[in-house]
């Protein structure tokens, strides 16, 4: 059967078309500049173990007209792959938030939209958009299943202790405020690649996702029990442009003595901190860069970056009172051998030994990247969070 | 010499006197409730091995007076300990917030007070309270030598990567938005404790004071490396009123989608949060009694408050790479044996195992709670902020 996987942001649409259960990806694509001026459309073909790619500009009102011109790419073009909408079995949607309500992949019904759309002021900037695209794929896949996969559903395992802030419960049963951490899709998708690299009966894994977000999970036996992201995904690690753990103090003096706005301080901490706020620059490969030119900002970053990721892993190791490994993914995780280096060294006190050479070694595909004496594995595991929605769907459809 | 440690808070001085070096406390006391209906001071003579003490009651309108009934006491009542206020050759303050001024005792001069004063907007409630007793004292007692202490100094060894926040440059440099940890005073006391028991040249060190306020040190050779309270004294561990870490995110919700105001939220994370915002009572002692009558809040408290030191034990091994001792202290880290097995539980993977027999033995002198085989040394410690006042003033003039 044919899932395609609509991932949606305010101005985009990212997609891919997966045959299951033989895993392979048919096609994906990107969708860019929505109701903006200079809309485009990227589109590939996987055939015969190539890559044919289309692009296609012209300007785009709404994610509707998208998914309609990504429908004639899918159905019409040179690299047609299927014949007709009703091709499609199912649509799985990346939801970012599935509030206390929604554990699992869940197949959209009008209640489960009303569920989606309660939770509109638990993430402001993503569940519209999610539910636009649920609404705009129902009207042009109609025979197809509409499934949503959350963002935060891997994480409802975590206990009372670690979701629970210590604030009064009104706060939590009035305005549901806990934790509920993000990431989840990839979190559970490389723990369960590592669960099965390991093949032991039971696991301690610290999953750490290092993309422009970033969030580590403490996941024991395949359930996560604690996750850096809280509330909302800002707290935890340094991100590409988030600040990560900040001390709420730092809030209330920045507006009462010196004047900032709310909305000022939400656009410091979220849009201009992390790398791009100390460093120069969101993207860790200019950061490399300016480290190589000698720049000091550029080094301070760096260091922040790898003490968060350390301080977490250290966390985590007393919640789970141990550790059988570690897993690196994501853009930063996957690619960037002299960060996992820096947050490697100087942690064999917890079992931690990385091998230097395999380390800069990993191509692409799940590599341990520990030395043969360390008591913990190190792994290096390219995520997939498109598969993993599309593999959700299927195992809710069979 | 005799030294006299002064303690001032927004209503309250407490205050005691040592001889040094002989290292022993001549009298203690406290004015409560100043400018405040219902004045007192409670004054306690230490003579030959007993305690004397005498209680006044009488509105005390303000700081200054205060003072003056308290050199009455010490000069003129039926245990009279001085003749004059000559016989005080040194008032040690503690001060809350030396910023990054300050990284020891100092000589107070006007230069001095100028910097104090330069800090008000840092520590709004208890900076100026400080200072105002800087000036009761240089006018009550003329002759002595006036020194300040910071709550804040013992952490200005903390590295960079330690103290920043991953937000911009300019908020550190233009704001001074930093961390500085607080409770440096007892963190420096027990660890230098726990570093004679230890006798050993290089140590890594856990601190985990647990008073009304809660705070965690990693020590390493007796030098703080890194504190879990931040730019203020909120953030970190659970405290009695404080919620300790708490996603900003919750903060700008609650603003934005609530109706809540600033104040209102400070309120809330700095006075209604923390044990008495969970379990009903900010008093640890009653958190207990409520847990004895299976209150469901009480229990989830206790979780709460466990977990995060825990959390803060695994991030400090990481950290230091290793732990040689933790330390447990402040009312408490030093009363309530539950707490510290509740803490100590399932980190054997950290070289941490408790002997729930000495655990319970402990009777308000440094004692080893460990098993034999425990690879990390558990101490109970009780903290004396006072006696380390004095100590290093003496250490000054000496």
């Amino acid at each position: 059967m044919n899932i395609l996987v609509i991932n949606s942001g305010s101005s985009s649409l990212k997609y891919q078309l997966f045959k299951m259960p033989e895993k392979a990806p048919v096609c994906s694509g990107l969708v860019e500049r929505i109701g903006i001026e200079g809309s485009f459309i990227k589109h590939t073909v996987y055939r015969n173990g190539e890559k044919h790619s289309i692009e296609e500009s012209g300007f785009i009102a709404n994610h509707g007209e998208g998914l309609k011109q990504v429908l004639t790419l899918l159905t019409q073009s040179e690299y047609a792959v299927i014949n007709s909408p009703d091709d499609i079995t199912a649509v799985g949607h990346r939801v970012v938030h599935g509030g206390e309500h929604f554990t699992g992949a869940t197949l959209i019904t009008d209640e489960v939209k009303k569920q989606i759309k309660k939770l509109f002021s638990l993430a402001p900037l993503h569940n519209p958009v999610n539910y636009k695209c649920i609404e705009v794929a129902e009207q042009t896949f109609v025979n197809a299943k509409q499934i949503a996969v959350f963002d935060t559903a891997f994480h409802q395992t975590l206990p009372e202790k670690a979701y629970r802030y210590a604030i009064p419960e009104w706060y939590y049963k009035k305005h549901s405020i806990r934790v509920y951490g993000f990431h989840g899709t990839s979190h559970k998708y490389v723990s369960e690649q590592a669960i099965k690299w390991l093949n032991q009966e039971n696991s301690k894994i610290i999953s750490i996702h290092l993309g422009n977000g970033c969030s580590m999970a403490a996941i024991k036996d395949g359930k996560s029990i604690d996750t850096s992201m809280g509330f909302g995904p800002l707290s935890g690690l340094m991100m590409g442009t988030r600040s990560g753990d900040i001390d709420p103090s730092v809030i209330f003096h920045l507006m009462e003595h010196s004047g900032y706005t709310l909305d000022q301080l939400s656009t410091l901490v979220n849009k201009q901190s992390g790398l791009l706020g100390v460093g120069g620059s969101s993207d860790m490969r200019d950061i490399r860069k300016l480290l190589s030119e000698g720049n000091a900002a550029a080094i301070l970053a760096l260091k922040l970056y790898a003490y968060r990721i350390k301080k977490f892993i250290g966390a985590y190791a007393a919640v789970l009172n141990g550790i059988d490994a570690i897993i690196f993914t994501a853009g930063v995780g996957e690619n960037d051998s002299n960060m996992r280096e820096a947050v490697c060294t100087e942690l064999d006190y917890l079992g931690i030994e990385l091998d230097p050479d395999q380390n800069i070694a990993y191509k692409g595909e799940l590599k341990e990247i520990n030395s043969a004496s360390s008591k913990v594995k190190i792994l290096v595991i390219p995520t997939n969070e498109e598969y993993e929605i599309a593999h959700q769907c299927y195992g809710l459809l069979d």
